[in-house]
C-alpha cells in the first residue's frame, strides 16, 4: 500500500511514512480526527462528525483574537452562516460575515478583493481569524487572503461541500484562477483546523455529491487498493447519503491526503500524484470555461484519459479502466471529456503548473495503487483524447 | 549597541545575537558582502559594490531555469535593463522583460496582474526566475508576484535606489498597497539574493536619494549610535554620492537589517522597531494619497514625531531631536509633516498593520542606540501631530 518512491526519484520512504492501514469502521464518540504533521507550528486537527456544526467542544481554544470574519457564500451563507456564528459569539468580541458569489467563474482578484475590501472596511487587524464556510471556491478564497493580508492572519476551514472535506480544504494549498489557468495565483499557506461536519452534506445538490466522490475515487488508484474495493461495495450508500458511509470515506480521504502532505508539504515531489486526474481535468475546465463543468467532474473525466494513457504507455493494465469507469458512472460522473480539439487540450495542459519548459507531466498509474508522474509522447496523449472525449459529454455542463 | 529586549518581552539575546561592530572600512576587492542568515534553506547573500551590473562573477549560481523575466519600470528599464539581460542571457534561454509604470500609486492589483499576464503569456513555468530591476515599487511587487505566481517561483532583487539597496530589497517583505493602507496585502517570501551595484545609484534624482537616506538614518537611532555618529560626520559625502561613503553607508545599514530580521524573521517582536517612523510616515503617505511623498519622505516627518513622542513619554532626551532634525535637513528632508487634521492621522494609523485592537503601536526611543514598542495616549499622540505638522509641509510633494 506504499507509494513506490523509484519512479518519483525519491529516497526510499522509511516504515513511520507508510500509509496507515485503512479501517472500515468509525468511532463511536462519533468525532473522528485526522493530524496532518508538519512539525510544531504548522500541525492541525481534521475533525469530522455529524452536527459539529452544534458541538461547542470542536470549537474551543480557537485563536484568540478580538474579531472574526466568516466568509460564504450567496448558497450556504442563508443555510448554515447563522450556526457558525453561534459559535463565535462567545469567542470574539466581533463577528463579521461576508457572502462572495457561488461558483468557479468567481474564484479571482475580484473577489479576493471583496474580502480586503470588508477585512479593512471593518478594522479587521493581524489577529483577525477567517472562517472559510463553503466549498472549495469558498476556502481556496479565504486561504489565500488569510495567507496575504497583512502578510498572514489565521485561518479555520468549514468546509460545505464533499469535495472541500475530503480535498481541498485540507493541506494549504490555496488559490485564484487566471483566465490563463486554474490556481495559477496563490501560497501554501496552513489552516489552524478545519472541522467537516458531515451534516451539512445534507443539502449538498445532486451534482456536488458526485463531483466530491470524483476525488474520493481518486485516492484508491493512486494509494489504496483496500479503500477502491470499499468504494465499490459502499457507491450506493454514499450517493444515499448514508452518515457512517459518508463518515469513512471522509475519514479515509483525509488520511491518505495527510500522509502525502506530511511527507511533501510544497509538491516539491510525492504530493504531485494527488493531481491524478487533474492535468487532463483542468484542461477540460480552462478549455470549457471555468464553472462550465463542476471541478469534479473534471476530474472524473481526466481520470479516465490519465488512466488509458497509463495502460497505452505500459502501467495498469486495461480492466482497470473498465472498473474505475463504472465506479464513476455509479457516483453519476462523466468517463468522457467534451470533444474540444485535441490541440486545445494539448494547449491548456501546456500551461498546467506541473509542466517545466513545456513539457506536459502526468499523474500515470503503475498499477492499482500507484502513481508515478511522467512525460508521455504527444501521439498518445491525441490517441487518448480522441478515444476520451465526446460531443455528448458537454451535457454535463452544469450552467445552462 | 545591543538592543534592550526588556521593552519588547523578547528572551535576553545571547552573545552571538548581538549586532556585530561597526567598521567605517570598504574592503579591498570591491564586493562587500552580507549574510542573511534564516536557516539553510532560505539564506542568502546581498552582494555590494561598483560596477556589479557588469561583473559577471556575482551573476553566477543563479538558480537554473529555462526562462527569467526582467520587472523594472518604465524609468529605470532604459537605463539598465540591457545590462543585466546581458548578464541574463548566458544562464537562460529565453529573457523576458516587463516595464511597469513607475511611482508609488501604480503598487497595486494592477500592476501585479501585468506580471502575471506577461509570465503565462510567455509560457513561464514553476521554475522560471524573476528578476526586480527597480526601486521598492518594482521589489514589492516583483517579490510578491513571486511569492504567489504558481504558489511560489525564486526571484533575485537588483535595487537601484538607495531605499531599496539599505531597507526594502532586503528581509522578503513584499506587498502591495490597497486604497485603505500600505502594505495591507502581501507576504514575507524571501529572494535568492540582493544586487546592489552602487553606480546606479549615478543615475538617482535628488529627492530618491534623500528618500532613501531617511531610511539609513533610522538604522542610527534604532540600533547604533556610532553609526549615528558616522553618518553626521559623512552626510555631505552621501550628499555627493561618494562612492566610498555610500558602499560604508549600503553595508552598514544592511548588516543591521540582516541582523534584525535573522533574529525575526516574520515581525513577531523585535523586527518591529524597523518600523521606526513609519506608523506616522504611513499615514502622512495615506493620508495625501500614495504617491504625493515619497515613502523616505514621510518616514523622515515621521521619524521626527516618533522622537517628539518618545521625548513626552520619558525615553530619549529632547537634544536628541534637535540633532536628529538637523541630520535631516542635512539630507534635505522633511522633519514636519503635512498638516491633515489630526483624526486623519489616527484614523490611518488605527489601520496600521501593528495595531491591534484599535490600539496604535508605536516604535519610541528609550535612548539612542535603543528602540521599543509600545501604545501612547490620545491625548500626547495629538500634542505631538499638532507640533510637528505643518501646511508648509504639503511642498514637499513630489507630484505637481
Amino acid at each position: 500500500m506504499t507509494l513506490s518512491s523509484h519512479n518519483l526519484n525519491l529516497p526510499e520512504l522509511s516504515a513511520k511514512d507508510t500509509l496507515i492501514g485503512f479501517d472500515p469502521r468509525v468511532s463511536v464518540e462519533g468525532v473522528e480526527e485526522v493530524r496532518i504533521d508538519l512539525g510544531q507550528a504548522r500541525s492541525y486537527s481534521i475533525l469530522i462528525g455529524e452536527g459539529l456544526l452544534s458541538r461547542d467542544e470542536v470549537w474551543s481554544d480557537l485563536p484568540k483574537a478580538r474579531a472574526a470574519l466568516i466568509v460564504t457564500n450567496t448558497t450556504v451563507g442563508p443555510l448554515y452562516e447563522e450556526k457558525l456564528r453561534a459559535r463565535l459569539q462567545s469567542q470574539y468580541q466581533q463577528v463579521w460575515s461576508l457572502h462572495l458569489p457561488d461558483g468557479e467563474e468567481h474564484k479571482t482578484w475580484e473577489s479576493l478583493n471583496l474580502i480586503f475590501d470588508k477585512l479593512l472596511g471593518s478594522g479587521a487587524d493581524r489577529k483577525t481569524v477567517l472562517f472559510a464556510l463553503g466549498g472549495g471556491v469558498v476556502g481556496d478564497l479565504t486561504g489565500f487572503a488569510a495567507a496575504t493580508f497583512m502578510r498572514g492572519v489565521p485561518f479555520v476551514q468549514v468546509p460545505t461541500t464533499l469535495l472541500a472535506q475530503v480535498d481541498s480544504s485540507v493541506g494549504g494549498k490555496t488559490a485564484i484562477n487566471h483566465p490563463m489557468g486554474k490556481n495559477m495565483v496563490g501560497a501554501f499557506y496552513q489552516p489552524e483546523r478545519v472541522i467537516c461536519d458531515l451534516s451539512v452534506l445534507n443539502t449538498l445538490p445532486a451534482p456536488e455529491l458526485s463531483a466530491g466522490l470524483a476525488e474520493v475515487i481518486k485516492y484508491g488508484p493512486i494509494a489504496d487498493p483496500l479503500f477502491l474495493d470499499w468504494l465499490e461495495q459502499n457507491m450506493d450508500l454514499l450517493m444515499q447519503k448514508d452518515p457512517k458511509a459518508l463518515a469513512v470515506c471522509v475519514r479515509r480521504s483525509c488520511e491518505i491526503k495527510a500522509w502525502v502532505v506530511g511527507l511533501d508539504e510544497r509538491e516539491s515531489g510525492l504530493r504531485e500524484i494527488l493531481n491524478f486526474g487533474h492535468t487532463f481535468g483542468h484542461a477540460i475546465e480552462s478549455g470549457l470555461g471555468f464553472g462550465k463543468w463542476l471541478h469534479g467532474q473534471a476530474v472524473a473525466a481526466g481520470m479516465v484519459m490519465a488512466s488509458e494513457l497509463s495502460v497505452l504507455l505500459g502501467g495498469v493494465e486495461a480492466p482497470f479502466v473498465s472498473r474505475l469507469k463504472a465506479l464513476l458512472a455509479k457516483a453519476h460522473l462523466p468517463t468522457v471529456g467534451p470533444d474540444l480539439p485535441p490541440q486545445t487540450y494539448l494547449e491548456h495542459m501546456r500551461m498546467d503548473k506541473k509542466s517545466v519548459a513545456g513539457d506536459i507531466r502526468f499523474v500515470l498509474l503503475s498499477c492499482v495503487g500507484k502513481a508515478h508522474v511522467r512525460t508521455a509522447p504527444e501521439a498518445e496523449v491525441i490517441s487518448v483524447l480522441k478515444q476520451c472525449t465526446s460531443a455528448q459529454a458537454l451535457g454535463y455542463a452544469v450552467t445552462p
